[in-house]
């Protein structure tokens, strides 16, 4: 234990300003005593610490306590951390639309923003719908890309965790994308990207339908549904970052796929085709027969699909999200059918943040790349370049 | 950082101690100088801790090397941990067997031993028939029970953190049992009750076929698969203690059970009937139609089941164990159709330990408990009480 910090002095700086910093956020305005205090840190090595991270920006004094003012002599100075100094983002790419949600370096939402985009627009059509939505959110919200510490995006399919897709059925042109590649020319910060199940399960857990929760799916329930799971509150992206891509599995038993399972024309629907979805689902309340068949076709798949992942992987929760429209009906059938066949199963709930979830994780995904960097001695200059 | 160890003198010590037998372990038979480089520790504490370390038993003085005596002065006093100071049992639990294996706190194997038991036994039966292989073991062996340090088990079934078996339908009378508290009576050690699919995985990666790979999935293959995992080399158990359990996964389909797919006269198989299984798999391999059939039905399922595992859990590996009998039969359509269906499929493998990788990962459990005790500073008098 002695070797830890003994021989590297800058290390060591390092590791006393994450410390600092942990104690700045924790305690909202500390004073430089009770820094002393919560730290374990000598007075002289507090104050070096908070001269250095004045200066880049990351601490400002925060105004005197009136508590400090009663007491004799002069008032403490105070101190926060300057959450405003940066800002992050978090975008989506969908089949139908590209959003963005902005936040300070606290997670602090200042801004969000969503456009459409047509389901076939080519790769380079749906990059510049990226970029527009992003400009546009950051224009609306009064931030300077200068301000940009970290950028994380949601995609379909499976992603490489170099940033490159390496499948994606639903997007045209998406597959071999260097998706991260290429919007790292419009930051001049690190950008990251990641599966949009596997960024809803982290938005979820973060401020959704699975606070608290550490062992959850999030199943992103569509014609052809993924998942995404975190294990003991940590992201599984499974060794291809292809975890949770259960969508595949009807393929094994030769089974109808679900466009023609949801079908009450026989004739398959089209795999992005929403409202068409929405119909059946609204045919099916009123009572229409064909689209109630078609709806328990769905279902069945989807329950099967869902205790294929509960079976293998055991999560306390599952979180039901994707569709807007109908998902509501999904839930009570699937709880039912889960509480039949599995002898321990796990709560369903449905996604507390809807059409946001993907964009709310991809944000989460780059707040977490910055606290890294902040918190866990990563670096010695800020901002991260 | 300044806290850690700034305010518990005997947490210093343990942490020291824990650091002295680190380097011990790693270096075999160092001297007293070595270890002072090795560890970054003052010559007076390895002094002191290597002094303690021999009075509990954990490190003995070694022969001095030669090459020491060559140079001028006394030859330096070597040392070495002391792993036949104590001893670790792992303990299989099955249908027919059961199975204990022995080794000193290095890990290394000093004896083996199996015992048929009446796939119908009792509890109790089955219980006194652990404790007179154990017996006959130790005997063997020519260990004295007082030097077992811990003791792992492995159970069909769902067990829950507490050792208690929440659900098994393959062993009589063993829901509900607390087999943990029960073979407690019988050691004065720990006693860590365990999935038989999670030790194998545990096993298989620790000696066989998966050393290397963090990432795999073990496939305890019978007529109701369970299955084991390790992602990031750490053991999945799941929330409730049931991940892998995906043999319920036919019931939601109402499709025919295992027992009905692979039965060539149409009345089912009986669970737990190996030999007749056993049969299907020669007939087959003969020409048989029927038990062709019968072998086809059986794989479309098991490779559905495992389908199911790697789409959920994106393994890098797949280890097929269990059954002894026409396992190898099973192993090339497994991989033919995980390919042909899955975008990344894993590498499927043959179980490497055989018979023994439930036991083996059960020593390999108790080893782990003891380790931690040694290595991660959590008690302070040896040996474990």
């Amino acid at each position: 234990m002695g070797r830890l910090t003994g021989g590297d002095p800058s290390l060591l700086r390092r590791i006393n300003s994450a410390v600092v910093l942990h104690a700045l956020r924790d305690a909202q305005t500390p004073s430089l005593t009770e820094l002393v205090q919560s730290t374990g840190l000598s007075r002289p090595t507090v104050e070096g610490v908070i001269e250095g991270l004045t200066e880049s920006g990351l601490v400002v004094e925060a105004p005197a306590d009136p508590q400090d003012a009663r007491k004799q002599g002069r008032p403490a100075r105070r101190f926060r951390f300057h959450a405003e100094a940066g800002h992050v983002l978090g975008v989506e790419v969908g089949a139908h639309e590209v959003r963005a949600v902005l936040s300070d370096l606290s997670g602090r939402m200042v801004g969000s923003h969503a456009h459409e985009v047509a389901e076939k627009a080519s790769a380079d059509d749906r990059l510049e719908r990226i970029r527009g939505t992003v400009a546009e959110l950051l224009r609306r919200a009064g931030v300077a890309r200068s301000t940009l510490w970290a950028v994380g995006v949601g995609s379909p399919g499976i992603i490489q965790a170099d940033g490159v897709v390496r499948l994606s059925t639903a997007l045209p042109g998406w597959t071999g994308l260097a998706l991260g590649e290429r919007l790292r020319r419009s930051f001049r910060c690190p950008v990251l990207v990641e599966n949009d199940a596997n960024l809803a399960a982290v938005a979820e857990h973060w401020k959704g339908a699975a606070t608290g929760t550490d062992d959850v799916v999030f199943v992103l329930a569509g014609l052809s549904p993924g998942a995404g799971a975190l294990i003991g509150g940590r992201l599984h992206r499974g060794f291809m970052g292809a975890a949770g891509e259960i969508g595949a599995l009807h393929l094994l038993g030769r089974e109808a796929t679900p466009e023609h399972l949801l079908s009450t024309t026989g004739e398959p629907l089209h795999p992005l085709d929403e409202p068409a979805v929405a119909r059946v689902f609204a045919l099916a309340k009123e009572g229409d027969a064909q689209a109630r068949e078609a709806l328990d076709r769905f279902l069945r798949r989807l329950v099967h699909d869902v205790a294929a992942l509960v079976l293998a992987i055991d999560p306390e929760l599952v979180v039901v999200g994707g569709w807007a429209a109908g998902l509501d009906g999904v839930l009570e059938p699937l709880r039912e059918q889960l509480a039949r066949h599995i002898l321990l199963p796990p709560k369903v709930t449905l996604s507390a943040l809807g059409q946001e979830a993907v964009a709310t994780g991809a944000l989460r995904l780059a707040l977490d790349h910055v606290e890294e960097q902040l918190f866990a001695v990563a670096r010695t200059s800020f901002p991260l370049r």
